[in-house]
Formats: structure tokens, C-alpha cells, sequence
């Protein structure tokens, strides 16, 4: 699916990540990039291009192409932390409730928050499509098509989900108030109070919630920023604790953006399926990749039906209308019952514009650009904080999504900067969000979903310097 | 608020059901009435119309208005069903899903279906609504307004609540997907799993599941068919249970119809008071009057903030639009996490369209006609079923909403009869939905909000026949 110069520009990203180009090494000529691809000079440009939007080469006026400089000493941590030996209550939703609160205040600088900006949405063609579909929907489709979802979106999605590789049963997909519902729904499918439930760590802190909700536990595995969870502790934690479920999220994982590789995805599948142990996963970055191909689902290597797979359109396409979706495989009749006891139906009109938007055509028109955007935007707010935050930071390098963790050295408290940047009119995700423990409480996820401006600049200058007077006393 | 001819109406209305006015008795003529009350002609004779409409009276041409003969030994039953004793483990969820999953056929009759005709809702204009608003919408809100709901929205909603009596605090209303999303929500707020919770016997199946999905015991207390839960049985429960919370309809209980008068509901909430028991009240139908007052809500009675109320636009506005509320008095701040917990947040474009419509004006005239309409089709369905059911059948005469309860004699099995009228085109709420025990088996309830036609007289007198043929052997 991906264009010759998305696949030249993957090629070449991967030699930087891999060292075979160096920080500082001139690329190859339009002239030699020609000749060594075979292919055009207007393939080498949109390339290079494009690497420059994610970040990773630079132009140099009348030079050329560079690779560009990583501040040294700030590479992403390559080791994870460990985990805690026991399962835990949580108890983490007021400080979610807080936090999240105060990052809703429209003048404040919103990197605390968990969506990109709004303006990156065809929010114009989406009210005009959801009009013409409610104008035309016939009255009794209003209290027919309750529970399961509108006819039109479900097929939309089937379509969709069976491009990317799944299986789609005939009770699927199941329509929901947003992932966020999804993902509660089968979790609460596969579990019953006081059930041990395995997370990443760091973990998505709706996650955090949900297990709280439903008065589970909580035991932690150790997650790579960049390759995700680790198999091999997945399966000791399965052992050692009797999981009733997990909950993961391999593609551009919630804060940390790690992506997991298919091998990784294929061991953690084989340590499910001995075990025999559900997951829930949630995939609602996987379409903001910034790399020319689609993260593959962990649901689409899911042989046994294990695989829960949750996603919507709030990152992607239609934040505010809150449509999400489940696959939930053999256990689809039991979310569709707790979806029908807990909130009975999802919006009709929100699933109407979006059932009329994507059969019109263009989404992946949309998703394209949407890519671009957030890879820039991301890579320039990773630049400021390298620039601004003091040596001994460790910031992460995610190929898709829109999220930044950062790693302070150990003198700096997340959650006090929190409450200092926020008296300053900025937000931040302390660590402290995102583990039932303190272990993440010098890291902080920022949000590089919005188009770069003066002021997240200032606002990121403004926290390396508190950062730094952090460490000095 | 209510015109001078609804007012003669409802002073009629009583009259007959006080027995002032008998079966067969000759009303006053026009100009008798005139003089009684002290009105126009014109007032008169709209006041008979209404009465016309609600079933109680009849024009005999040339001859004046009678008071409607109600089928003899026919009356509503007198006396609730006793309670069992014992709290009990609810697993209701799996019949309930069968039932409504086979009433969502469109061309079946909708005896068993839980919403009025989506006909008598002004669709077009909603869509219009909802179009002009999302395209005024600043983006930013789309992703700031999260978990409470839409300024606009919520205060109109303020607005109207307190014209009904009720205090509203600053973090109130909540909106919600559904009144269905608020119930769950707030009977979480206020349980644990393993908590006793008091219900009414029958109650409303949701009430049923939600206890079901939270782990939760019923415990069910006995509820007159006209005035609603016993207060005396309420106490007693409460004291031999220690019951952590109840759920109550006080307004047109579901299935009931039941119109708790207020010397009543301050009763109950003496005992809660008393007890320190919160109560969640849904009070979806409260709008549907037939008469013309809009019944109190126990919320307006409460001086503790025991009482967490619940609404919605589904039966009355806005079906498959998805949006409730809640008002948990000083359970808000715990509501409202568990909304962002699980839902995060309602449909913009569901709020916006319903927002602008409130503000444009028109919903009480909506509403007027509504209940004309309503109080009209209900009826002509209860003399459908008082001609054609057979002797021993007891049936409803509820004063709002659009529910009739009909209670066969005991020979007469209503989930068999569901499985036969489904198989022939008719759907049915059996008994057996509204209660955790078998004790309603004989009965059910059937939907008179679809306007009166063929198919629906020909599906009442199957049903009639049916029941007959039970009796027989």
C-alpha cells in the first residue's frame, strides 16, 4: 500500500536507527539516491522530505541532506524498569481525575493532554455528512438498530478491520461510546472482582481505571520503550500470579510509543495461548504510524480467539463524537450483553457521519496527511525538549502516535513540576499517572500533537529550566 | 401551568376514579358544566376531547358524554404481590438480551418494545439542529468539554430542573449516554459488590442487570400497581437487609405505570432519611403526564442529597440520540470519575443538537402533543386488551407514560406466550423480565406509545386468544 519514496524513506530511516548512517553524515546525493533505488529524483525529494518532517535528517542550505544530531548522552533508556514481585489494588483515579481536569483549561498549553489538536479534523465535511445521513435515516433505525450498532458503520468497519488482517465473526464489530467503553467492556467480559490482571509499565492509565472500576488487581510487566512488553516476563508474571486477563497495547503504546516488532507480537501470543489468557488490546494509534506501513494487531496473529482488540475514531478522525469499536472473537456475545446492560446504544448520529464519511471515501486520503503532521510536529517537540532539558534526560523515539516520554534524572518529582507548570499555564501527564507504584514519578509523557507554536516552545524551555533547578537543589 | 381545561379534566378524571362518577353515568352537559365551573363552552368541550382521549368517556351521538365502562372484574389489582424474603443473586441479563434482541425486528408488531413510535419525535428538526451547531462549534471544545457535558446543554438542564423543584449543585447535571449510563453510574457510586440493594417488585429489567453486572443482591419490596413501593415494606427491608441502596421509579413506573403520590413519596423519604440509605431514581417518564402536572420527583423532596436522579431524552425528545443525565447531589464528584472512567464522555454532536433545540424553544409544545398523543394510544390499547383477554385478567390504568400492565390469570404462562407471538409476528414483554424471581410469570407488559392500527388490534386479539386457549388446557 505504501508509495515508492514512503518505502525509500522507511529504508533510510531504518539505516539511522540502525547506526549505518551517523548523526551528522551527509545523505547520498539526488543524483547517487537515483541511481542506488532506481528510481526518480522526484521520489529521492518527497523522501527526504519526508524524513526531515519526522525529524531525522536536516537540510543544510547548498549542501545537502544531514543526518541530524540526537543531543548526546539522551538516547532512550534501553533497559525497562523492573517490575514489582506483587499484584496491587489501584487506586489511581483521582490523581487521573485531577490531572486531566486541569489540562481542559483552553488557555493552558495542553501537553499534559491525550488528544492531538482538533484542528487537525475534517470537522466541517463530518458535521455536513452527519446532517445529510440523519435527514435521510429512516425513524424506526432509531430504535432497531440499538445495541450492536448502525448497519452501514459496522459494514464500513468489517471492511476496514479485514484489510488489516482480522477476523471479523458476524456479531462484530460491536459499536461503543469510544474505545474507552470498549475497552472496559471486555476487559469486564473476561474478568470478576478481585482477578489479577496483567498491565505494561509504564500503562495507559485508563487502564489503571478500568481495573480499579471493576475491583481487580494489578500486576505490572516490564515494557521496553521501544519494543514494548517483554514476553518472557509477560509469561514468569502468568505464572506467578494466576492472571486472569492482560491488557496491552502493541502498536505506539500509551505513553512510552513503543511499537512492538511482529516476532515480539508472535512470542507474546505463544505465552497467551499455553496459558490460555485472554488480552485485551488497545489499538487506537495504530493508524498514526509514521513509518509507511500499519503496526500489524496482535488480533490479527490470534489463532485462539484470545485477542479482545479495541480502537475508535477520537485520535484519528472525529474526537468528541466518541465512537470506538470491539472485536471482541468468541467473546463478542458477552460484550454485547454488558454493552446493552451498562449503556444500552451509542450515539446515532455520531455513528451516522462517520458511516457516511467513510463510505464516501477519503479517510485514508485524511490519514495520510494526519501522519505527516503529527511525525513533524512530534519530531520538532522532540528537538526543544533535547535543547532545553538537562543532561541525563532519556527522551523516546516512537515511530508513530504523537506522544513524548520523558525520562528526568532522578531528583526530579513529575508531580510537583505538574502542579508548578500548571500555576504556569502548562500541562504535562506526570509519570505518576501511568503505574499503580511510584516508579515513574521523574517521567512525564508530553503531547506533541499540536502544530508547533511559540508558546510550546516557551512552555518547554520553561520546564527543562525547572527541571534543571530540580536537580540543582 | 396548566390551561384551564386541562385542569377541568383532571378534576373530572379523579371524580371517576374516585367513583363520584360511575361506569355508564351521563357527564354534565356542556352548559351544566359551564355553569359549574365557571368556563367558556370552548373549555368544556376541549376538556371532554382530552377525557375522550385518555379512554374515560365516550361521545354517544345526540346524547351527551358517559363515563367509559370499564370490562367488569377487570379493575387493576388492588394489592401488590408479597416479597420473598431472602435477598437474591440476579442472573436476568441472558433472557432480557433474548427478548430485546428479537423485539428489534422491524416488522414485528411492537407490543414488547421499550420505545414509543420514533414517529412522534420532530427528527428533522433535531437533525437540522444538530447540523447548525456543529458547524458554529470552536474545535477546542470538542476536546475540553469532556466527561461533564456540554456547557450549553447542562445549563439549559439546569434550568429546566429547577423550575421542577430540584436543587442543582455546580457540578450538576452530569450528561450521560442515556439515562441508562446515569443509573449504572450512580448505583456504582453508592455499592460494592456484595451490597444488598432494595428494588421494586416488578422493577424496571435494567435495574435487574445493573445489579447483575455490579455483583450486586436484590432484594425486592412490595410495589402497588397505582401508588408505587410500600413505604412500610421499604423500612422493613431496609432493616432486616441492611441495604446499602435502592432504586426507584416513582413516576409511571416501568413496567407498573405506577404514579406514587407525594404524601407517599415523603414516606419513603422519611424511611431513607431515617435509615441514612441513598435512593437512585429514574425518572425517565416523569414528562409523560397525562394529566396536567408534571409529577414531583422524589428529588424534590430530599433535604439529605440522598437521592441520585436520573433522566433522559429517549422516550420523550431524542431517541438513538444518547443522552441523559445525572443529578447525584453530593455523590457527583464520585459519579463523575466513574463516567471518565468508563465512558469518558457523551456525543458532542448528540448534546449540540439537543442543546439547540432546548435553546430555540418549542420542547413543551413537543411535549403537550406528546402526551395527547401518548395518553390516546395507550387507551385504545387497554380497551383492545379489556375486550379481548380473558375473564380474570387485570390490567393497568396508568396515568402516564406508555406502559400497560396486564396480569392473566395465573393458568396463563407469558414466556411461552412470547416464544408463540414472536414466531408469529408480535413481540411481548413477559413477566418474567421484571423480577429476579418466577412471580410475575402470568404477566406482562405491553407498549401502547405506537399509534392504533390494524396490525396492533389484530396482535392484541391473537394474544387474547391465546391466553384463552392457555386457560383452556
Amino acid at each position: 500500500m505504501s508509495t515508492l519514496y514512503e518505502q525509500l524513506a522507511d529504508s533510510l530511516a531504518q539505516r539511522i536507527r540502525d547506526g549505518g548512517l551517523q548523526a551528522g553524515e551527509r545523505l547520498p546525493s539526488v543524483r547517487q539516491a537515483c541511481a542506488q533505488a532506481q528510481v526518480s529524483p522526484a521520489t529521492v525529494f518527497q523522501a527526504y522530505d519526508l524524513l526531515e518532517s519526522r525529524g531525522l535528517i536536516e537540510a543544510r542550505p547548498r549542501s545537502g541532506f544531514y543526518v541530524r544530531k540526537q543531543a548526546r548522552g539522551k538516547a532512550p533508556p534501553a533497559q525497562a524498569e523492573p517490575a514489582r514481585a506483587d499484584s496491587t489494588e489501584v487506586a489511581i483515579s483521582e490523581l487521573v481525575f485531577e490531572v486531566l481536569h486541569s489540562t481542559r483549561d483552553r488557555d493552558v498549553v495542553p501537553l499534559g493532554s491525550a488528544f492531538p489538536s482538533p484542528t487537525l479534523f475534517p470537522l466541517e465535511r463530518l458535521a455536513r455528512d452527519g446532517a445529510r445521513a440523519m435527514r435521510q435515516l429512516a425513524p424506526q433505525a432509531l430504535t432497531t438498530e440499538l445495541t450492536s450498532g448502525n448497519a452501514r458503520l459496522r459494514e464500513a468497519l468489517r471492511a476496514r478491520s479485514v484489510r488489516q488482517g482480522l477476523q471479523v465473526g458476524p456479531d462484530e464489530p460491536i459499536i461503543t461510546n469510544g474505545a474507552m467503553e470498549a475497552l472496559n467492556l471486555c476487559l469486564q467480559a473476561v474478568t470478576r472482582p478481585g482477578d489479577v490482571v496483567a498491565i505494561e509499565a509504564p500503562t495507559f492509565y485508563a487502564a489503571l481505571q478500568a481495573l480499579e472500576r471493576l475491583h481487580l488487581r494489578a500486576v505490572e510487566v516490564p515494557t521496553h520503550p521501544q519494543l514494548g512488553v517483554d514476553p518472557d516476563g509477560l509469561a514468569e508474571v502468568i505464572a506467578r500470579h494466576g492472571v486472569a486477563a492482560c491488557w496491552l497495547m502493541p502498536g505506539f503504546q500509551n505513553p512510552l510509543g513503543a511499537l512492538m516488532p511482529n516476532a515480539r507480537k508472535q512470542a507474546v501470543m505463544r505465552v497467551l495461548t499455553q496459558a490460555g489468557v485472554p488480552v485485551v488490546e488497545d489499538d487506537v494509534y495504530g493508524e498514526l504510524h509514521h513509518g509507511s506501513t500499519r503496526p500489524l494487531p496482535l488480533k490479527a496473529l490470534d489463532r485462539e480467539s484470545l485477542v479482545l482488540h479495541c480502537s475508535s475514531f477520537s485520535k484519528c478522525l472525529a474526537p468528541g463524537y466518541r465512537v470506538g469499536w470491539a472485536l471482541p472473537g468468541r467473546h463478542s456475545h458477552a460484550v454485547h450483553k454488558l454493552k446493552m446492560m451498562s449503556s444500552l446504544a451509542t450515539s446515532v448520529p455520531s455513528q451516522l457521519a462517520l458511516a457516511e464519511y467513510l463510505e464516501e471515501g477519503g479517510y485514508d486520503r485524511h490519514l495520510r496527511q494526519l501522519r505527516l503532521t503529527l511525525a513533524n510536529s512530534l519530531a520538532q517537540l522532540r528537538q526543544l525538549v533535547l535543547r532545553h532539558f538537562p543532561a541525563g534526560t532519556r527522551v523516546s523515539q516512537p515511530e508513530g502516535g504523537y506522544f513524548l516520554w520523558v525520562q528526568c534524572p532522578e531528583q526530579v518529582d513529575t508531580l510537583a513540576l505538574h502542579h508548578q507548570a500548571l500555576a504556569h499555564g502548562i500541562s504535562i501527564a506526570p509519570g505518576a499517572l501511568f503505574s499503580a507504584d511510584q516508579r515513574f514519578r521523574s517521567a512525564m509523557r508530553l503531547n506533541g500533537g499540536h502544530p508547533h507554536d511559540a508558546r510550546i516552545a516557551q512552555a518547554v524551555r520553561w520546564l527543562g529550566d525547572r527541571a534543571r533547578s530540580a536537580m540543582a537543589g
